[in-house]
């Protein structure tokens, strides 16, 4: 039967495909600092030659940021669309990693091998299992055995302000029966998962400013308003004691858990304590009286991300700054409108404020939760396949974080999105020393070998 | 009466001392870039060969950082030191100057002419007020009227470290009966003012840690605790709604204003509505019911001068750091112990944190304020000089910032220190396009050369 052999074959070049993704982390392509704009486009050129020589239709599509990769192969058979990103995070603090994040190595750990480097889980690896996928099938048979359009974005990790535009443009071309999402993790190491829902993300940049210039506290200290002091107490409220969000009507539109789907997540068996401790943690920051599973894929949150004004130097400088900023996001659920919030987030800001302080804000973004349509037939094929390579079966998760591509996708191509990755929550995605396990990228070049066979079954 | 004679000599000399003055304010001695150690050097040497001209007995000292200027002149009579510092500020943001700041020149302004340039107020134009009395004593009598030690620091403004030492080393060479410090201003354009409370300050630097690692709010936001959110709701509560500090203890050693000075101060019409309004501001953020120069003089306060953590580039990027950083400083009062508060604060700050947060601290400095003995009779010789100076009679008047080494010469030389400077608000020290007014120049001269007189008399 041909998938053996496939799955064969992915076995036997497994080091040279762990070469070629070493080739791609190599390239440091920052989506968000425009000093990487070079290197975006040198990635996307990267992916356009490995896929124009699988006998891909492949080409680079310039937008007015970073450039898309369309490729298109395969023959008759159901049509797929598989979804990767080729951007990554930005490296800093650089000091706190132990190599170069951009010169990437296999290294042994306790818990296995690993591909350490900026990008190794986030996307690049992830997006690799799908091509060195369809390069076994194509080894082994000579095609694909389903119909295939791969689609890379460069600017996932800047809020992909190119993508609504180029699906649009290019909707006939891009429509596929489902797509296929590798952006997101295992539940635990020995149970791979398969997300049916996802938080959305409003994002949200404040300048408080205050003195019309920086003033010397020794002679306007005690008198003057200083905007990060009327910066931290707007933002000191955004939680109560109890870790409930402020912004008025904040969770109006919040559903409770269905009784279904929290039996469900009880059952997984999520260990709080582990996946706190991992990251030096003891404790749930959250709502109380919530369960972990519950704090992370169904409720709301609100996180300052960043925070900075007057002097944050060397040494000392006895300043009272003319302007303070944050960053803040909110992770949306089901239900919730993120313009409506967005703009009752801004009204609790200024109202928060005191005299002589105004405020201003950037839009950074504002996507809403997912729910995605379990009925399509990808569904079972991709637990089956999942559930083959790992040794726990699939189980059908929720997902803290935001792909709002799966929501455009659904929203602007009418298509469905199953969204199935292989990351384990000790990545360090967008921290530094990102890794991802050398056998999360195996099981996923042969868990995609086994769905792009069961798809034409 | 010589002392005519000597004031007609400043006036006839005028041009020539303001040349004089152009000639050091050329030299960049910024004393905190190493860049420009030979120039901190070269503007000592300057002023030596100054002095050496005018009949003292003068050197550079060498210490581990930038020489001291110590000369002695004069003979009988009463013996004062006199104290100014050559060094600088840095000049950034070069491009706000609308001139090369070590390129001085005389400007016409609709105030009058000033002294355009790095150091004419802070403190070089100060310091060269007193050289210049001297000078005109010397031309028209032959000799100073009192004994003088001149002592010119080139580290002020790079925190003195070397200066603390050398008073221990050199403590009997510079004792003299009373210190007269020249760095402060005055009370307005019209009123003079002679400084008799100085805050103290406290520094701190807090480093607040969380998770063990940076974190994408994705997959923590929610159940992990950002230590920014545990920052900011530390910070938010330093003051009240009313402004009034909240570490513990805070106000206990605060003794109220005395009916006298207030009535003093009250009567000197502090325009707070256009003090504020020249920075922006049109309230008083201090606490409720105290008067302006209260919050500025007599009340000890609580800033943040930095804050800084999480993301702060451009974009945005949706981490929960591992940690989140502030500096914080607290200008003190007479009475107030700056060690007892900086455990107390640091003890309130811990108290706040949550669970799963660390706290660490960075001494940077701590000065109690200073409270000026104004019983030694040169108060009144120089209240009597500078009131005929200036069009309104001098003030004894409070000042917000810090001059350590006045506690110093306190603590250290058990000398006491009078305080009078005669720059204005709009100098613009340590900011782009200083200046110091024709005027000061000139009555600061004439000023110090009528003190001069009457220390004698």
């Amino acid at each position: 039967m041909s998938l053996d052999a496939v799955l064969a074959r992915v076995d036997a070049d497994l080091d040279a495909a762990t070469g070629r993704l070493m080739e791609l982390l190599r390239i440091p392509s920052i989506s968000t600092d425009p000093a990487f704009k070079a290197d975006c486009s040198k990635a996307a050129d990267w992916l356009v030659r490995e896929l124009t020589a699988l006998g891909f239709d492949a080409s680079a599509r310039p937008t007015p940021g970073h450039p898309m990769v369309v490729a298109h192969g395969g023959g008759d058979g159901p049509h797929v669309l598989f979804y990767g990103h080729y951007d990554v995070q930005p490296v800093d603090p650089l000091d706190l990693w132990h190599r170069d994040p951009f010169d990437p190595a296999i290294e042994e750990t306790p818990k296995g091998k690993v591909i350490r480097g900026r990008g190794a889980a986030d996307d690049k690896g992830q997006l690799m299992t799908f091509v060195e996928a369809c390069r076994a099938w194509k080894a082994e048979t000579g095609t694909l055995p389903a119909r295939v359009t791969i689609f890379f974005e460069g600017e996932e990790e800047s809020g992909s302000p190119s993508l609504i535009p180029f699906l649009e443009e290019n909707a006939d071309e891009l429509r596929a029966d489902i797509a296929l999402i590798c952006d997101t993790g295992l539940f635990d190491p020995e149970t791979p998962a398969i997300v049916t829902q996802l938080r959305g993300l409003l994002g949200e940049e404040i300048r408080v400013t205050g003195p019309s210039l920086d003033l010397h506290s020794g002679m306007y200290g005690g008198i003057a308003m200083n905007p990060i002091r009327a910066l931290t107490r707007v933002l000191a409220g955004l939680h109560d004691d109890n870790g409930v969000i402020q912004v008025p009507g904040f969770y109006d539109d919040v559903a409770e858990l269905s009784p279904e789907l929290k039996a469900q997540w009880d059952a997984l068996g999520f260990d709080e304590a582990r996946f706190l401790g991992d990251v030096g943690l003891s404790g749930k920051a959250g709502e109380a009286g919530r369960s972990g599973l519950e704090m992370i894929w169904s409720r709301p949150t609100a996180e300052i991300n960043g925070i900075w004004g007057g002097y944050t130097g060397a040494g000392f400088k006895t300043v009272l700054p003319s302007e303070a900023h944050a960053k803040v996001s909110f992770r949306l659920v089901s239900g919730q409108d993120p313009l409506k919030l967005r703009e009752s987030f801004r009204a609790w800001v200024r109202e928060r404020l005191p005299a002589d302080c105004e405020v201003s804000f950037t839009d950074h973004g504002a996507s809403p939760a997912g729910h995605m349509d379990t009925g399509h037939p990808a569904f079972e094929v991709a637990r089956a396949a999942l559930s083959a390579e790992w040794p726990k079966p699939a189980a059908f998760i929720g997902c803290g974080g935001s792909i709002p591509v799966a929501g455009y996708f659904k929203s602007h191509l009418g298509m469905d999105a199953l969204l199935a990755g292989f990351g384990n929550d000790d990545d360090a995605v967008h921290s530094p020393n990102e890794k991802y396990n050398l056998s999360s990228f195996h099981r996923g070049i042969r868990a995609w070998a086994r769905v792009l066979g069961g798809l034409s079954a």
